[in-house]
């Protein structure tokens, strides 16, 4: 279990993603590198596309509270920070090594019918197959610019709703993809 | 010309990509499958996911005015149509098919450097690989709710100015890009 977050980006696991990997790691010829159950954030970059020096007001594996949103939004307008601030949604990720190009693809083809069509094969070096799996589940929402937000906060409630209707559909499509791996496993 | 345009996924094709289709096209073992310049859209649909039933209020692959962005928003309110409107920003994407697994990963490795980080091997079928060349440049911000705005014409000026920030980014992209092919064309 040490030896497991240790692999994890970012240090969060939660429980779907836990028995996934477990399941992932239990086939033969299949190691995983790194996962995020899915999650929403508000958080803010310089400009757009400048990961390097975001700053993250608000992260969570789980659909959070309103009021945990509202009052990440509320800290970057106190701090009158300069650049966007953006309320975001992202999909279940995973990054398993495959040995063999087979076993790339049938978990890419699993995961695809599982609903995480964006999954690829995002590298092939002699036997060793980098697989992610994700989701076209996403949102990105700009709520502010330098320190002001531009939406009140019946508008930050309508785009919390509908984040979690994306993060919930990731959830989804993360527990078929558990079912569909436990059939695999168990010799399908 | 009139081939390469059956080629291509919704049948718009501006100059940005049709030279980059040609350089690609150029390459000894690389065929052109799809793509799209990247795009802004004013689309809703009836539940989140549920593209098959979508409607396209706006679509355009270079910047459009904000007018026309209001305008298609406005006609989605006129209609009063159910479901969640989206005014949606896209990257540039590309479908390749190459010979070979080198020189997929080739293309996927120069598209990746040109700033198409979620550029991958689609799909590998004996020599047949096809890679997809992806940007992060994305934008998904829903803006009404069962034919109802949730947002006024100076919010939407606000997520139109970053959404054409991030089809500039794509676009960038684009002819960095092409650049690298030109230069791997040149025998580099």
């Amino acid at each position: 279990m040490a030896e497991l977050s240790v692999l994890v980006e970012g240090g969060e696991v939660d429980d779907g993603v836990l028995s996934v990997l477990d399941l992932i790691n239990g086939l033969d010829g299949f190691f995983t590198l790194s996962s995020c159950a899915g999650r929403m954030q508000v958080i803010s970059v310089p400009e757009i596309g400048d990961k390097r020096n975001s700053v993250v007001w608000g992260k969570w594996h789980r659909a959070p509270g309103f009021e945990d949103v509202l009052s990440a939004a509320g800290r970057y307008e106190a701090e009158g920070r300069d650049g966007l601030l953006f309320l975001l949604v992202q999909s279940p990720i995973f990054h398993v090594a495959c040995f063999g190009l087979e076993k790339g693809k049938r978990l890419r083809d699993l995961a695809v019918g599982a609903g995480f069509k964006y999954s690829s094969l995002k590298s092939v070096r002699g036997e060793r197959v980098v697989v992610e799996v994700l989701g076209a589940d996403r949102m990105d929402v700009p709520l502010g610019r330098d320190g002001r937000l531009a939406v009140d906060s019946e508008q930050l409630r309508f785009f919390y709703d509908v984040g979690c209707m994306v993060l919930e559909r990731g959830k989804r499509h993360l527990e078929r993809f558990k079912r569909e791996l436990e059939v695999w496993r168990g010799g399908g």
